[in-house]
């Protein structure tokens, strides 16, 4: 193992967080607010020991995927433990645990959070959570990616463990390209929506963090009524958004080069539409004896389904209280399904639901019909074996973490909706579940163990855990020549 | 499809179904309840289809994997609603779904009722619910192999199709042998625990229909306090054979032949009792507290770990109701793991588990050391690619059928911990789930939809997914030649 090219790495990513804790502190500043002191004192405090750690690039630029499967999830750990500090010393939110899960829940852009009056916050610190959703939308990495000076080697190894999806994409064929022009999509789309927003009669501060917990899809308000307080254009404007985010930004770069037919071809894009609709039909008709006029359930379903399926986790009504256990139970599978791959959504992906679906009619066709074979096609390809697997070992990884956090937070005693969706909610990266956790709810009553097993899955669900999973595995830290080295056969 | 031969094996599998239908009959006669009557009659319409479908051998002999996959899952749907008739004419259960749900609860030795009250039945339809579980456990179709007149290729793909496990097992060489000696294992060790209660002083009636529903891993009691109704000394006995009967058989074959260190190298069975000697240790001391003695709370979390893990049902203590959320968490977990591969037990089956825990663990250690090639391995043996597929396959299958469920029961409107559990008890065979469908409550209250919806569940899973899924694709029903027929490449 590397440690020299991990240490530079977290170091220079500390150094950039630091600069952009600026943000904040000026809005502090702006607003007259003391705790813009706070803001400044943790951003100095991490820019310095990110300076201190990537002052000089290692000697050794040895960089494998071991060392790429190590340095992603401590850049965010470390990120979230610095990150955490303004909202510490400005006393916005004094207990550490508590503040570490705010902001890993909006790095992760998960939206959950433990604060039972966001209103009572300071300008600077409602600002700094929405802008992690921004900074933790794209990846902290790819971010860091198109400024990072290292080998392009190690730059693909970092990228692929930071966003895994089921296939490496080969849409634009140089990453750090694909990273700035991803960044400026983003940053477009952001833009287009505060102007909307704005049009709306929407404060501007309201505005951009709105924006910022859109495009991250990550899900924090700086309401208590969340997206209940704005008007209905409004909850429109985030809804399209939200979904819009939802999309795999190829379809987008596609689209910039004129490669119309191909866009609309995109087979993710297609059922991530094709399951919006479905679901957004079947909760209005469900639930539209529960409002005044159809608009209004129309309204609530697509905004619930949108902000489920691209797990922003934003909300205009309770439906953990009112609505029928039917249109439940449909939202719950959209918190597994998620957003497409190449999103800023979590969940597990369309693209991985698809091809597992696909595996299983074939291997049904086959049974009845042995010789007649068919490959498992993805997006117009043939759908290689390494892919298969890799969805298969990303399921079961998820399957074990979502099974042993349900384990570990049961010894808080809470009735077992809660518990599910909550940690749905979190390995997901939505934000709000059911019962407790609901959209009007919070985490604030679980214990600080409970919190810090939260931030384990968000962590995880963000970088699609495999990861977070190499990191915990004892074997990543032994020597490899506890091994057999032997030649790979086929 | 060769629809003859199908046809030929449902009518052989009612014939012998109605033969044994007699043995109710007899035990409604020598208890002098009118009902015999209604099972007299049902015996004899059973026998008569049966004797007028499978009265002369086809001639076609083609049988193949496609009509195992079709004549299975048929072959336990006929038998169910031929099944369900004694107690429809009887007047016991005289609404047809309930019935019909009641018999494929028994068959699957899944162990839910729709009873609310158990103890109303005649001694006749409470000997036929507990002597469906006996029937159902080593399978329906295994038990006809031992006498069905048909090439043995046939046999081969039937019983692939009826209880496939994770992998093919290769113990006994001969399948019609393999069935003749699971089946005596099986009825010696009913014996011996009919025995062993009948020396605690339990009536014979009891003896009997426990050590059926024990052996079967079904759970249906003749009591509606369940296994609460009997001393510790029945529930000790009842607990230790339930366990046993969860084991892979080929332990015992092994045994059997004098092969005692392989039958203790067993990998499936060491996991098996390294996941009970556990759950039983954390829900004892997390449940003690409960109890006024130290014996009580171990013999409890004993019971209900045993019950729950070889998803028999059997309840001695209400844990859906007093049990924390911890240890109820602990027993959905073992509700999904479910018993060995090999077993009359149900589940996803521990084999299954740790085969994917190693493929994950696998994975994580090829990331850092990729040149340390490993394969995963099984009871000593290298698990091949198709057998990893094949679990996958089921997995996807698993949850696929488990998400759909949930939702269209969710139209009844119950709450979430309900459903989420009375799907979870069905397709994976135990009985009782938490809340409303907790060990002392029921089924009756769901729709009848809802209850055939758990009728597909309970037979999907006692079949291993598969089959039922294999019987509702429509390509399974379509002529072969619109495949394009290919030579398979590799």
């Amino acid at each position: 193992m590397n440690f020299s090219i991990i240490i530079y790495i977290i170091g220079y990513v500390l150094k950039i967080e630091g600069i952009l804790m600026l943000a904040p502190t000026l809005v502090g500043v702006f607003y007259g607010e003391k705790q813009y002191i706070g803001f400044l004192i943790a951003a100095l405090i991490t820019l310095a020991v990110g300076l201190l750690t990537s002052f000089k690039k290692p000697k050794n630029q040895v960089f494998y995927a071991k060392e790429a499967f190590v340095s992603v999830p401590l850049s965010w750990i470390f990120a979230s433990l610095f990150g955490c500090l303004p909202f510490v010393i400005t006393g916005d939110i004094p207990h550490f645990v508590d503040a570490f899960f705010e902001i890993v829940s909006g790095f992760t852009t998960t939206g959950s959070s433990i604060l039972t009056d966001v209103e009572a916050l300071s300008h600077a610190s409602l600002f700094w959570r929405s802008f992690s959703h921004w900074i933790g939308g794209m990846g902290i990495l790819v971010f860091i990616l198109s400024v990072l000076p290292i080998a392009s080697g190690a730059t693909m190894h970092l990228m692929r463990a930071e966003s895994p999806g089921p296939q490496v994409d080969k849409v634009v064929p140089k990453i750090k390209d694909t990273s700035i022009m991803l960044y400026i999509i983003y940053a477009a789309m952001t833009v287009l929506q505060i102007i909307l927003l704005i049009i709306g009669n929407t404060p501007l501060f309201d505005s951009v963090t709105l924006a910022f917990g859109t495009a991250g899809t990550g899900g924090f308000s700086i309401k208590n009524l969340g997206l209940a307080a704005y008007s209905p254009y409004v909850q429109y404007i985030c809804g399209i958004f939200m979904i819009m985010f939802g999309v795999n930004f190829n379809v987008y770069i596609l689209l910039i080069r004129k490669h119309l037919k191909q866009a609309l071809r995109f087979e993710e894009a297609r059922w991530y539409a094709i399951i919006i609709i479905l679901a957004v039909a079947l909760i209005t008709v469900n639930t539209k004896y529960l409002f005044p006029t159809f608009e209004e359930a129309f309204r609530h379903a697509f905004f619930q389904v949108g902000s489920i399926i691209t797990t922003t986790g934003y909300a205009t009504y309770d439906f953990s209280a009112f609505y029928p256990i039917f249109s439940q139970t449909i939202l719950i599978f959209l918190m597994f399904i998620g957003a497409c791959a190449g999103s800023t959504g979590g969940g597990i992906k369309v693209s991985r639901i698809t091809i597992m679906a696909k595996t299983v009619r074939d291997e049904l066709a086959r049974i009845v019909h042995p010789r007649a074979i068919k490959k498992v096609r993805n997006e117009g390809k043939t759908v290689d074996h390494s892919t298969v697997r890799s969805i298969n070992i990303f399921l079961m990884g998820y399957l074990a973490i979502f099974a042993i956090s349900l384990l570990l937070i049961s010894l808080d005693n809470f009735d077992f909706s809660t518990n599910f969706s909550a940690v749905a909610a979190t390995v997901n990266n939505i934000g709000p579940g059911l019962s407790k956790v609901g959209p009007y709810g919070n985490f604030s009553e679980f214990s600080d163990f409970s919190k810090l097993v939260f931030c384990f899955n968000m962590i995880a669900g963000r970088l699609e855990i495999l990861p977070m999973l190499v990191l915990l595995n004892p074997k990543t830290w032994s020597r490899p020549f506890k091994y057999h080295h032997k030649k790979r056969v086929n």
